[in-house]
């Protein structure tokens, strides 16, 4: 794999992108090439300092601007065409790299990627493909962000998208794919997500999925329940994985307070370290390191922004798995012959 | 206030009905009357088994059947018409009380209301306000599942609404009310949330807002943020609010796992031990006891399935506090100068 990273994206820009890049050289074989993008002099003198630079698989490519974390992502592609993330994505584009890499802004990432790097054959719209840690190890969350305004067929190709990254990077044979509702029963919903539930159980009872459908899940069921998907539009879904990271985070800061207040308790978790250190090992973002944006022609991983080198690490281990596993063309071949049934449905609901 | 209690609505109903009101008849003050509704020759057996029923303001009023914790609200709703949910709601639309309170199917209890009380005047659709404990105290969170499919201007509705139950029932003059998106950009959200957002600033930009519009907010901002009230439609409302409740469980779920495999973390577990009392104690559904549905004519407060006796004496001290403010009243005052402002918007729009 010849990947391009984008060197001054995320909150820890450049250092923990030079960190990572290293450790990505060190421990993924199949890293052919890694294409560190950015200011060349700063990442030059950085990569010096860090005992870094010679070896013969790593390129500097010189981009001048940067794309600020606070920028509105379709402006920041339009005006900007030569920030790292712009320059680190026509990589992709041009063929020189297989996937693309930022912890930099994720709208302007989308937007990058959607733009210049297409849509995926039979594929609408791209979604982010978010893992959190649930019982049966990874729930994949999609779409996260990148589609507020979702339409039912999205999320047809999100829930294809999704199964084939549960099948090729968790190794889930027949993946469990579940709408997001509010309540378990077929009959709720709002019509959007009754509209998305018709269409999935139309195309399960014709043979068509590459995943079992197994109907609606609410929140209640995302970390001790029986799916490995879960399939909503990119607002609600957004809001989901925020509120969830805001609960852990305020549930650690509780206990965090309480310590601090009682000499019992600083006592008591000093015995408890073990536990609480496996929790953070657990819950932290830096061990799946990123989400792909799928849908897109090439690979793109999207970092969090507060990423650290390990992060960079992991997300070069999942756009490995990704290229590796030839997940895009797998889904351009499920995607087919599910976009001719819609097709089919359609003609026959308007003919009614 | 007369407050009517459906005796046999919740998982663990008559029991912590009946225990909910003895300690609600001893300690809400203004509790004038109290009317259980169920099966009669079981109320009565049971409250005399508690050593309960010569009370002068407790009156079983029977009702033979009892809606499933499972069954679709409206069905149950036209079919069950002597329900305990049904005849308890009966009794405010009859004006002979000012409240109900029920921790039975939320659906069914969502749709008896609406139906038999009716919508308040200027108020286009009910709406359930949950509270969540945040660094400000509480955060209203609306809707929480009342209307999945709501239009922007029915979230006017929840604002004006949240902002009362705020300002009365938690002591907050100035209340501050956000949207929820998927970042807090004014640019950011689906076409929905934007809609909502734009109406919001004209009418804060009239000065016809009884509270503080602070624009959108996301997920991140839930526990530690700036905001009393979060606006959203009762589909993402209700993932949202389940998501919390999930993510704290299965955190407190992994710490006890932890403490359970290792000698050490059980000893440091003692050492804890108030830290997660205080903890478990904050994040009790029960100390808020109930959420308003609110929009409705008369007082409606619905509890958990899995309430107990202090979530219903909680949640009656919610319906008393709604009764003695008037809320409701001060609702429609506040809806007609916004329902007027809409409607020339409206208008406005059209001609252009």
């Amino acid at each position: 794999m010849k990947l391009s990273l984008d060197a001054m994206g995320g909150d820890n820009a450049p250092d923990i992108n030079i960190d990572g890049a290293k450790q990505a050289l060190d421990q993924v074989d199949s890293l052919e090439k890694l294409y560190l993008v950015g200011d060349e002099a700063e990442l030059k003198r950085r990569c010096d300092a860090a005992g870094f630079g010679v070896d013969p698989r790593l390129e500097i490519v010189h981009a001048p601007e940067v794309v600020g974390m606070d920028e509105s992502g379709l402006v920041a592609v339009r005006q900007k065409k030569h920030s790292s993330m712009s320059i680190a994505v026509d990589l992709v584009k041009d063929g020189v790299c297989d996937a693309v890499l930022s912890a930099g802004n994720t709208g302007a990432e989308v937007a990058a990627c959607t733009i210049k790097l297409r849509l995926l054959q039979g594929v609408e719209r791209a979604g982010i493909v978010s893992p959190i840690p649930n019982s049966r190890g990874y729930l994949l969350v999609s779409d996260t962000g990148a589609n507020p305004d979702a339409k039912p067929s999205h999320l047809v190709g999100y829930a294809v998208m999704s199964a084939m990254m549960a099948r090729y990077i968790y190794g889930i044979p027949e993946p469990r794919v579940a709408v997001m509702s509010n309540g378990t029963e077929d009959c709720k919903g709002s019509d959007f997500s009754k509209e998305t539930h018709r269409l999935l159980r139309h195309l399960a009872d014709k043979q068509l999925l590459p995943f079992q459908f197994i109907g609606n899940r609410e929140g209640h069921d995302l970390f001790e329940s029986d799916m490995d998907v879960a399939l909503t539009d990119g607002f609600t879904g957004n809001i989901l994985l925020k509120t969830i990271e805001a609960t852990a985070k305020t549930f650690s800061h509780m206990i965090k307070d309480g310590i601090k207040k009682s000499p019992i308790a600083m006592v008591g978790a000093l015995g408890m370290r073990g536990v609480f250190r496996s929790i953070g090992g657990r819950l932290n973002a830096d061990s799946v390191g990123g989400c792909p944006l799928m849908g897109v022609k090439g690979v793109s991983i999207i970092a969090h922004g507060s990423a650290s080198a390990r992060a960079i690490l992991n997300a070069t281990r999942m756009a490995e798995g990704m290229c590796r596993h030839s997940v895009n063309s797998r889904i351009v071949d499920a995607m087919a012959p599910i976009n001719e049934e819609l097709r089919h449905l359609a003609e026959e609901e308007s003919v009614k």
